[in-house]
């Protein structure tokens, strides 16, 4: 195995990309779905079941580890693989997203964000420093820099201003990270620059001036829409490098991914199949199935016939009893089935890109999830 | 495999027996504890991860299943083993005791239990006739007598009226039983008689006059405690005959189960290690645990090294953080450490009975767990 981290361009079709990211541990192959990890698990999922879908790395929230159980608890403890029973590499956010759409009380300055938790109301204060500090203390294999996620709506004045500070301590985060990371560690930039083109353009160049492992394109998924946020995404990656990956922050639906990887983006995490599975909402080869529905009550076929994840084999009629009923295996069952559709979502990505076939797989995706579908979620 | 319901003893310690019982299904091995599946499924685990656990059978309960999905729909859908993807033997009860715990406006006559549905309020009867068509609608391979389970405490007269009750009903029960089963099913007599010894033997002479392939004690683990509970199990298994299985419901604590083991005891279900489970409770083999403490926080040690569930290898305190969190993976991992260590403790029992060494066994167990501990439950 690798003792750095490095990445390699395998295959294009069109903007569509298929690389592999190597890290000490373990390959990543692009594109990529990362599964997330809020608190330290993917939630109703055992570790052993989320590798089994084909998972190469997952994420944690900073946010939530930094208050609970705490990162320097975890380091003692070992680090966040060892803590969690996960192996392979770990991606972390650098709590700043989370911070301003969780905390209560938050106040940015050009040191950081002060804020309360919203467990238990104490306050903490994170900057670039001590967001890269705790990604380093959680042994998270792929950092984020500390930025602000722009809200959306915002006028060019004020997404200049957001993008300004973001860069500014973007720029600390790689100093920062210099200092305390181990070998094989990535820390990414985040291009943020809300619907502007100019500004994503902007933004992206001064990450690059900075130089990063890779590069996140953060802010979207905020609202604007699918459209918006694919024109938006295909305005950053040309002004990305070729040969460094690409990571959509947050996004999204099967048709959101589809999309952004069509305009060369690597790498994704969203919440929606885990957050759905518990809600009774499947992603089946045949399109969305929402298991609430009478109509399943007594639909003895399998849930998704297509796929070869062992819970997409129970019949949609017992899916409907447990999501009506409120059991727990209900939300485990289509958190794993809906995982395992993520993750042969993009094996199938990964071969059509590599067989030069992708832009036929994206037709045919749309024909079954139609071609924009709800937008995607953070 | 057989196509009848038989039972052999194979070994005798004392008053305690190690035998096996033969369904069309598959074996059970006895002293045998049924997994709780209330709503057609154990809660919080998968049904191959109950059947590593060394489960041979689990129990199912009428009342819920008749409410949700409804006993005809499972008929529909194949059978409940089908249904919820269980293939070895289930034992159902009758849905009398759940009706009157869990049920509104209850009324009981001769005839039968009129209730309301705790779900939607719907009108319900059940009569000892349909709670055996409900069971067999279901599919169930062990099924049992429509009783009235006693509350306690209770005057001898009431529990002489309630008990006479009970008999009638459960030849009734033995009647419709006969019209609608299936070769290879089996209906279990229960034994009622509160805390009076005396009705406990008239109990018991009554369903052995109506003559059941199987026997079990009712009424117990309401609130007489350990002490008495013990007693009136050793006064009821003397009046039961030898060669039929003995099973005594909704027994409870690992106390429990090894002190009516040693009572002559051949079957137990409880909620209790899924209940538990839920509530950040462990049973371990160095006793119960509450991982809800904080004294786990930082203890890396596993829940239990004498266990040899996967689920008992996690660290204290990321079981601890999956607790306190609310996390849904906490409930799981605990769920199925305390349904596997029930089936570690049914496996030493057997073990201990064959070689002769039940009451080191038992000693040994009150060592660990005290020797009477909280009293069992529902
Ligand atoms: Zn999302
Ligand atoms: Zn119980």
């Amino acid at each position: 195995m690798t003792k750095d981290f490095t990445f390699r361009l395998l295959a294009r079709d069109g903007a569509a990309r298929r690389g592999e990211i190597a890290t000490p541990r373990g390959p990543i192959r692009t594109p990529a779905f990362m599964p997330v990890g809020t608190a330290a698990t993917v939630k109703a999922m055992f570790p052993e079941t989320v590798e089994a879908t084909g998972a190469d790395i997952i994420l944690g929230n900073t946010y939530h580890l930094m208050l609970r159980p705490g990162a320097e608890r975890v380091a003692r403890l070992g680090g966040l693989h060892r803590f969690m029973h996960w192996e392979k590499p770990i991606l972390t956010d650098s709590g700043g997203y989370q911070v301003m759409s969780l905390s209560k009380l938050r106040k940015i300055t050009e040191e950081g964000v002060a804020f309360q938790s919203h467990i238990d109301g104490s306050r903490h204060m994170l900057t670039p420093e001590r967001a890269v500090e705790i990604q380093c203390l959680l042994g998270s294999d792929i950092q984020m820099v500390l930025d602000e996620c722009t809200p959306f709506p915002a006028t060019r004045d004020e997404a200049k201003r957001s993008l300004d500070l973001s860069m500014r301590w973007a720029a600390r985060c790689k100093t920062a990270f210099a200092e305390m990371s181990k070998p094989g560690q990535a820390l990414f930039g985040i291009v943020q620059g809300s619907t502007y083109p100019d500004l994503r353009k902007e933004s992206a160049g001064a990450l690059v001036e900075i130089g990063f492992p890779g590069y996140a394109i953060g802010g979207l998924a905020v609202g604007e829409g699918h459209e918006t946020m694919v024109e938006m995404v295909g305005i950053t990656t040309q002004f990305l490098p070729e040969d460094k990956p690409r990571y959509l922050m947050g996004v999204g639906t099967p048709q959101d991914l589809i999309a952004a990887i069509g305009q060369g983006v690597d790498m994704f995490d969203c919440v929606m199949p885990t957050r759905s599975g518990r809600h009774g909402q499947a992603f089946t080869w045949a399109g969305r199935c929402n298991l609430r529905n009478s109509q399943y009550a007594e639909d003895e076929t399998p849930l998704d016939a297509e796929s070869s994840c062992p819970a997409a084999q129970y019949s949609r009629a017992y899916l409907h009893h447990l999501v009506k009923s409120g059991e727990m295996l209900g939300a485990m069952l289509l958190s794993w089935a809906n995982i395992h559709f993520y993750q042969e979502l993009m094996a199938r990505a990964r071969t059509a890109i590599e067989v030069g076939e992708f832009d036929d797989f994206s037709k045919e995706m749309g024909r079954r999830y139609g071609d924009t579908g709800p937008k995607g979620s953070e």
